[in-house]
């Protein structure tokens, strides 16, 4: 039996955004997969009435609490005991859930992510990861996305392999191409840190290194399935996409090649480098993209993604 | 009388797609204004009676050399002194051109800009800048697009300033308002660089500091006329910007919305911080690419950009 943790009280439109994507998640699992969520257990329950959605398909655990977006990360996580993100921890470390996913405060996630499931021995720093549509039904993989701003070389060095592990055991991606995002093609390109972490990276043994690509590749896979980068260029690269598919939507909302960037399509981003499944979403998620945040952890608890990554850096 | 200098062997399609373009904006410009195309006297004239120009509407400066994509910068400027770049830097340099533009080697006009032109008083690493469209008839601009690397927060602070400036003197912009492109809007948000550099942007009585914007607030007017960055984000984000182009051009021909992220509208990137106007453009410029590389020459030039910005670096 596999059990995916969610947090029903986390992001913008919870709990009722969460509870309906749970309810849309439901038709995608196995017999032997089940979705167990955390939050205000009366409030689900209506939801899920609502929803006309049998209350025994899920898992509910009752907590109290909520932290809030203002809240600060680690006082909150220390102080709200009873808050569904601090119980949905606690029940992944103690091995009541498989994974544990959240629309709530990223910098909650992180502290539960760090200080209770901790990272893998091995691991200068964990990164988050996030997808790049390549074509119709592919996607890259880029990280860091924002949890590093300034990264380190040999850390980048590491996202390559995070990387790579997560495309060929989570995407199905034999033998993946990483590359490096820097500001020209050619090896003596770049700042400081690239420069260095190409010298690094042009001898791994660890993965296929492809050398650099530059931002016009990022929507084509003709050169890399993996995209390494700082967090602070990842960060503004995701969120450039997400602006142009804004900008698109406006202009012709019923188009196929345009919902290729909507960013609901792809569900979370998972942690990589941490001891279990962790996947924090958009805090603005919808039903849908609730949906695709539980598939996409399911997938990396059916992977057995943390296990494959822990014997790689073992 | 204003003369535009122009390199027409600069460029994957020169001189042939330098010189129609020169012909193409001979016709925005006004009568005290002149293009100066340095190259091959005798291809030049070719090309000229193919477009059934008049030949005595342009200054020819014959040269013999060109310095090609794949020759070392400084030692091709050293030794290709009868090439279109190095004749074109000297006729800058001896007040016989007002500015000069190319859309050849950017190693070379580079070179030229440093040695033979020589940054401003009080500017500690000269920029260039790009723009991206917030609206139909505005750009923002945006620096540094890729000289600088990694930079000081000092730089980045110092961009502000030059980004302001062209910003009112040839965008006509009043009081520009500039941001910092970060991960987040609040102010500890950053790495260590835009952190520092945020400290002294809010401090600023230089310009207009309205704080950070983030990747997805790039192709609006809300919040900022001018954006600062490190020259590896900004070379990323336009080619980003790029790619998105390319994409929605397969996929929509002839739409003015997706046109809007044609670069080819913007001309070139002015180079800011130099004692002179000095324009680079896209080696893959188009005659219209070229045609408004030239018109961009003429506004810089006219805004008298280079006094402006020697006078608020005193």
């Amino acid at each position: 039996m596999i059990r995916i943790g969610v947090d029903a009280m986390g992001g913008d439109f919870a709990p009722d955004a969460v509870v309906s994507g749970a309810v849309l998640a439901l038709k995608h699992l196995n017999a032997d997969e089940r979705i167990v969520l955390f939050g205000d257990q009366q409030r689900i329950l209506e939801i899920l009435a609502r929803e006309n959605a049998n209350p025994t398909d899920f898992d509910i655990v009752h907590t109290s609490e909520v932290i809030e977006m203002g809240d600060l990360p680690s006082k909150a996580f220390a102080k709200k005991t009873d808050s569904s993100i601090v119980k949905g921890f606690m029940a992944l470390a103690a091995g009541k859930i498989d994974g544990f996913a959240s629309a709530g405060s990223t910098g909650a996630m992180m502290v539960g992510a760090f200080m209770v499931i901790k990272q893998i021995p091995g691991i200068i720093r964990p990164g988050i990861a996030g997808f790049i549509p390549v074509s119709e039904s592919k996607l890259n993989v880029i990280l860091d996305v924002g949890l590093n701003p300034d990264c380190r070389p040999d850390v980048l060095y590491q996202y390559g392999k995070l990387g790579s592990i997560y495309a060929q055991r989570v995407l199905g991606i034999d033998n993946p191409r990483v590359a490096l995002l820097n500001i020209g093609e050619e090896e003596e390109k770049g700042n400081l840190v690239t420069k260095s972490a190409f010298e690094m990276m042009k001898d791994s043994t660890d993965y296929t290194f492809v050398g650099n690509v530059e931002g016009h590749h990022l929507f084509h896979d003709k050169k890399a399935d993996v995209v390494v980068c700082d967090g602070f260029v990842g960060n503004v690269v995701l969120k450039e996409a997400e602006a142009f598919y804004h900008l698109l939507k406006k202009f012709s909302p019923e188009n196929k090649f345009i919902e290729r960037f909507n960013s609901e399509n792809y569900g979370g981003t998972p942690v990589l480098g941490v001891n279990k499944p962790v996947i924090i979403a958009h805090g603005a998620s919808s039903p849908v993209a609730i949906m695709n945040m539980i598939k996409q952890t399911r997938e990396v608890i059916v992977s057995d993604l943390c296990e494959k990554i822990k014997q790689a850096f073992m």
